[in-house]
């Protein structure tokens, strides 16, 4: 069994990833010594007690974070400028400050300017996740062969980026170094669009007249009920998400609108080459996927 | 082992679905004694031989349906009318000519005014389907404890039409009855418009400049993933759908796209309130689905 990476790890927030990694850490011990958990109530720090999953809880951030080597953010991205605000003043010397935030360049933002002198700050992002959410829903293989992005700003202490990338190897995840801006746009269309467009969907179907509505959930299973899987996330989450990563979310909404948009034309004015060339292209791409071992 | 409810039927097309109506009925023999199978190209009809999924390969679809007491057209509704109108002459007096297309007044419009009289007629729609295609695709546990819904214009031989519920029952599938137009709207929402939705999407991404499009393909698994799985169906059979349903497909889809610009309005404008309705609203319509077990 390799030494542990640090001697104590504190995570704030501990939900679907926050107890994921505390389990990978608990489980194999490679990762942290100690766990320590903090959580916005009182309810889910007990739950954290039960299942076992920490050493300690923390209902004070700035108590949870006291003499911890690594801090993780694993709270929705709108809480980060509070809570960075509330730990900042009892971060340790030399202590490595990281988060699994789905936007970077908001992180960076909110973040950075109140990051101590001595204190190394590594934003990060599992690309990993399920529709679930809370401290009972994380497991251990949940970051197993998924990529883990990192976007540290420029200057970063190598040592500190090094560490937090081990860190996400021994919770069996790959590494890639990003631009943040970069991150923010390629999230935008693989993940943070199509969420925008599986909730939007659900509402519009919710939307639709009594006897259609319930046909809805009755013959769900023919393509809508992908949707509604990717769409029962949490809802603080993604709101926070779709928040912090405007710009490019915009953009990339603005693209699919106009595409969506040309094939509604294409469907009206009974266009059979257009339509049979877009559906060829997500051929082509499952495709490419296959091949790519993503599928 | 029941009687064969057929002693021939005719499979005018033999992809995912008709395939899988063939093996059914070759392994129970409780469908029809004898399976005749006709499609476009000589090379399918070779592979149905090689897969000996039917007794006999006819590439003339009236050849095909002579003698036949059960027709069924398993081919896109986009080529229904020629077929109708290539069958019609060859149709045994008394037999049932059905179908399997998504679209259900299209079915009506094109192939009622050419059935002979004598002849009774039984649109049907098994909601049932993967993302494969072709008659190496298809299997006989596809359409089990699925629905498959009957739109029979009215003055429709009732016996034909239980028939017809009854081939389907022993298929393994279960039996709704629903008027056409209500059909094609039902199955706008729920199949047609997440398929358009998804290609586009497929097509939207593929458009990203180079850089961002690798990455595309190589961080999918954040959701864009499931839209993938959606879009790598038929080309030509979707194609067809969109068009013989235009008219709901297109009003669906002008509700989505409203709703998508006011999620965009919220998110431009930071509406916090606004977004978690329409999130949490994905949420409890994932819940309805698993409550009614259609997750």
């Amino acid at each position: 069994m390799a030494e542990p990476l640090f001697r104590r790890l504190a995570l704030i927030g501990i939900g679907h990833i926050g107890s994921s990694v505390a389990r990978i850490a608990r489980e194999g011990g490679e990762i942290a010594a100690e766990v320590v958990a903090s959580a916005r109530t009182q309810k889910t720090l007990d739950r954290v007690m039960e299942l076992g999953i920490a050493d300690r809880v923390e209902r004070d951030p700035g108590r949870a974070v006291a003499g911890a080597d690594c801090v993780m953010l694993c709270a929705p991205v709108g809480t980060y400028a509070d809570l960075a605000a509330a730990i900042a003043p009892h971060l340790a010397p030399g202590a490595i400050l990281t988060d699994v935030g789905s936007t970077k360049q908001s992180v960076i933002r909110d973040v950075g300017p109140l990051v101590p002198e001595g204190v190394h700050f590594v934003p990060a992002h599992p690309l990993a996740g399920t529709e679930y959410s809370g401290p009972d829903s994380g497991f251990v293989s949940l970051f197993r062969d998924r990529w883990c992005l990192l976007t540290p700003p420029p200057g970063t202490d190598e040592d500190a980026v090094e560490r937090i990338a081990e860190l996400w190897r021994r919770c069996g995840a790959m590494i890639e170094r990003m631009e943040p801006n970069h991150h923010d746009r390629v999230l935008a269309i693989v993940s943070h669009l199509p969420h925008l467009i599986a909730f939007t969907i659900c509402g519009t179907a919710d939307d639709l007249a009594d006897e259609s509505r319930g046909q809805v959930l009755k013959f769900a299973a023919s393509g809508f009920r992908d949707f509604t899987r990717i769409a029962a996330s949490d809802p603080v989450m993604w709101r926070d998400i779709f928040l912090n990563n405007r710009e490019a979310l915009l953009e990339m909404l603005a693209r699919f609108l106009e595409d969506a948009q040309a094939m509604a034309r294409a469907v009206r004015w009974g266009d059979e080459r257009y339509i049979e060339d877009k559906v060829e292209r997500g051929r082509k791409i499952r495709r490419s996927l296959i091949e790519l071992r993503q599928a």
